[in-house]
């Protein structure tokens, strides 16, 4: 339930200084297919001078192979024991591949499965502990790991039937399936959706290993070129000459509230003293559940907002987060704190309720609307990130505008939900203006005509946001 | 499960190098009653140049109130909001009180919660890590809520009405039930002993705060001079001028397995060039489910062992390990070793499937059996421990003794389990020659015996150790 904005509060729980000390000799592993020219050259004097945030274990970990290998590879991957990927275990492909959970190197072997669960964190070789919360790992069912015998490798092959992956030096290990769910959910309720999805029908065997990619994922949607890696956008960031990246997660339309808190870090990070902080306006585009606004929809109303001039396109970076959604609250929150830090953010904004949803079974959300930020401020191997807790925003009757709640008069406010607002946009009612702009509001309007439309006129209700 | 013996077996998990550093300026923060005399200074002397490990958080945390203040604490407490303490509350007071788990001083606050939840740790103020895997909280009901409103403190009293002990700038927060049952066990299944008495009925509030425990927690059994606290430990070690110390957990009688374990470990410290390492043989003596051999019973058969001189005493301390047990496999050893080094155990020794029981309602061990060491090994907080794994012993019907399972010969090796042990001693029947020492056989019969007399000849099913 991505609370509606903002505010910076101050938190009863330890916050983080700013980090102590830039790494002036940081500088990002490129992905393999970029050539070196001169803008190459340009970054890394740029990179030097401004030091984006370390990625965890000192480099980012990007497991494309080397172009000129590419076909030897291919063939090498038609000769070895096969794995057909789901879409969920391509998307996390895709994470390993561009370094988002460096410097996990592929998917989770059993001693990182467990630290996983238990610490989630891993101990690095050298002592340092990064963060780790939830666990990254290929299922396998035991006719799988029967003709598997005693390779070394196995390939990881799409949908359609072309090589993805190597996964080399494999360990197989039994997947605990209850043991899994109730460590990263807290419950085991039937109806998570992630799990339903991704684990209740997984084989009984986890397989991980070293993952050599062969090509760059890419899902031909149109929305690929929103899909930078960690290395692109720390270029990125880089070119635009960041002293600052503050990264937003979210998976739902923006609206004014959000808005407002995105100008409003900004404003408050330049307080501070830093002169060009950039916004890193990060949807998430992997697995989400039925009644969330799919991905291109929300892309379509994220370009509305910066068109209609809601944020400044100057200052703002929207990509899109590869990962798929667990819905896992304050475990998973991590998570998405920690793949922000590989992507050059040393600033995470965290709201309400950060990933959680309603219990499946019982009638109350399934977190605490607090944990999130609690953990998330407490959690091993992010003591490097600011975390920027904010509190609820809403409607101002008196001002026309979404504003920063003032618990002194409390009847001036109107508190639009998530459910509310979806509900007006299916019935084609207007939310009060200045609520979202009128660019990004036709565009969920749109959404939900395009449902009665392919639906024959009825729409599912939607959960809470 | 805690398994049938012995030997030392190479694991691929990152293993604990020796202590590197001693600290030679320990000194043990003495428990306030004890005089300060002459034996005293002659044990820190000795303490200097033996060098225990120090205890986590670098002081041990002892709760109870100077000797002059009883009185006016105990009047102050008569005028508090009231807590009755369950029994398993007040071994927690018990443990709590003398720094088992320093250093937390008192049940645990909601920041402390969710750390043990999702971290298996605490980070202290100056940045370093402790171990804390299962958490230490008093639950209260709504009513008690009320009746506490506002007041920073309350006193918590025993069940016949004496005051215990004062809870000082309290802090009442929610009781995640189900999630701190997911997190803590890996399952919500119904029939987890420690659940079912101490959590499922439990109040939906937890409070915590900084104890002042009033009086020694005392159980007028018999058995309080067994129960020695970390510091007396400590004393214990100094005086008998140990090197090394390495610590045994159990919950069940001991055989000539686990002696051979034991005896194997003291020869194997010394190879190591240790002087004099003394062997901690420390039975768990709080709450343990019904189906357990009751903790009289197992000190008797522990007596016994000793006196038939299956291990010996000059090296060897037993004592009682105050806390209550989970049964929470992984997690829960965590804690069993992190509360040894607070007693100055600087080795710990670990079995398959440690705190491991079945699970509640499939027909399967609750856990992989291992886990525990594995989780063990890699746990933050307890990189100081030096972790000792051991495989499993079985009857050597070759030498008529119990002895280290070797693969090639399978067939001259008997594994007795637990509920063979249990099973044979419930029929007045012998176990081989050599699997225990005569002695502690019979207190297991006698044991037995004294169920059927309680019950008229019905004995419940013992369920595998």
């Amino acid at each position: 339930m991505a609370s509606m904005a903002t505010f910076f509060t101050k938190t009863s729980y330890p916050t983080h200084s700013f980090p102590k000390t830039y790494n002036a000799h940081f500088a990002p592993t490129l992905r393999l297919h970029v050539s070196l020219g001169s803008k190459k050259k340009t970054n890394q004097r740029l990179q030097i001078s401004c030091g984006l945030i370390e990625p965890d274990g000192g480099k980012l970990v990007e497991l494309l192979v080397e172009e000129s290998q590419i076909d030897g590879k291919k063939r090498e991957a038609l000769s070895l024991p096969r794995i057909k990927l789901s879409r969920i275990d391509t998307q996390w492909v895709h994470v390993l591949s561009e370094g988002w959970a460096s410097p996990l190197g592929g998917f989770m072997r059993e001693s990182e499965f467990l630290q996983t669960l238990h610490f989630n964190s891993l101990r690095l070789d050298e002592g340092s502990v990064v963060n780790m919360s939830v666990p990254i790992v290929l299922s396998i069912d035991d006719s799988q790991k029967h003709r598997i015998g005693e390779s070394s490798k196995v390939a990881l092959f799409d949908s359609k039937g072309n090589p993805v992956a190597i996964l080399k030096d494999i360990e197989i290990y039994k997947h605990p399936k209850e043991e899994r769910i109730a460590r990263t959910w807290g419950t085991t309720a039937p109806g998570l959706p992630y799990v339903d999805e991704a684990i209740t029908h997984a084989g009984n065997w986890l397989i991980g290993g070293d993952l050599e990619v062969i090509e760059p994922i890419k899902y031909h949607d149109g929305l690929d070129h929103y899909r930078l890696s960690p290395a692109e956008l720390r270029e990125e960031f880089t070119r635009r000459n960041a002293d600052a990246v503050f990264a937003f997660q979210l998976r739902n339309p923006v609206h004014n509230g959000h808005a407002l808190l995105m100008t409003d870090t900004r404003r408050r990070l330049l307080d501070m003293g830093y002169k060009n902080p950039i916004l890193l306006l990060h949807p998430l585009g992997g697995y989400t559940k039925a009644d969330d606004v799919p991905l291109n929809w929300r892309m379509k109303q994220h370009e509305k907002v910066l068109e209609d001039g809601v944020l400044d396109p100057e200052t703002t970076v929207v990509s899109i987060f590869p990962s798929p959604m667990h819905y896992a609250g304050p475990t998973e929150v991590q998570w998405h704190a920690k793949a922000r830090i590989n992507a050059g953010a040393d600033f995470y904004i965290v709201g309400r309720d950060p990933a959680g949803m309603g219990h499946p079974v019982e009638k109350r959300d399934l977190y605490d609307a607090d944990h999130g930020k609690k953990v998330l401020s407490m959690a091993p191997g992010l003591e490097r990130l600011n975390i920027l807790p904010f509190r609820i925003a809403a409607y101002d009757k008196t001002q026309g505008r979404m504003a920063f709640f003032d618990p002194s008069r409390p009847q001036d406010f109107l508190f639009i939900s998530g459910t509310k607002m979806r509900t007006l946009a299916r019935n084609k009612e207007n939310p009060p203006d200045g609520f979202m702009c009128p660019g990004g509001w036709k565009v969920m309007v749109d959404y939900y005509d395009s449902l009665v439309a392919a639906s024959n006129g009825k729409v599912p209700e939607a959960v809470p946001a």
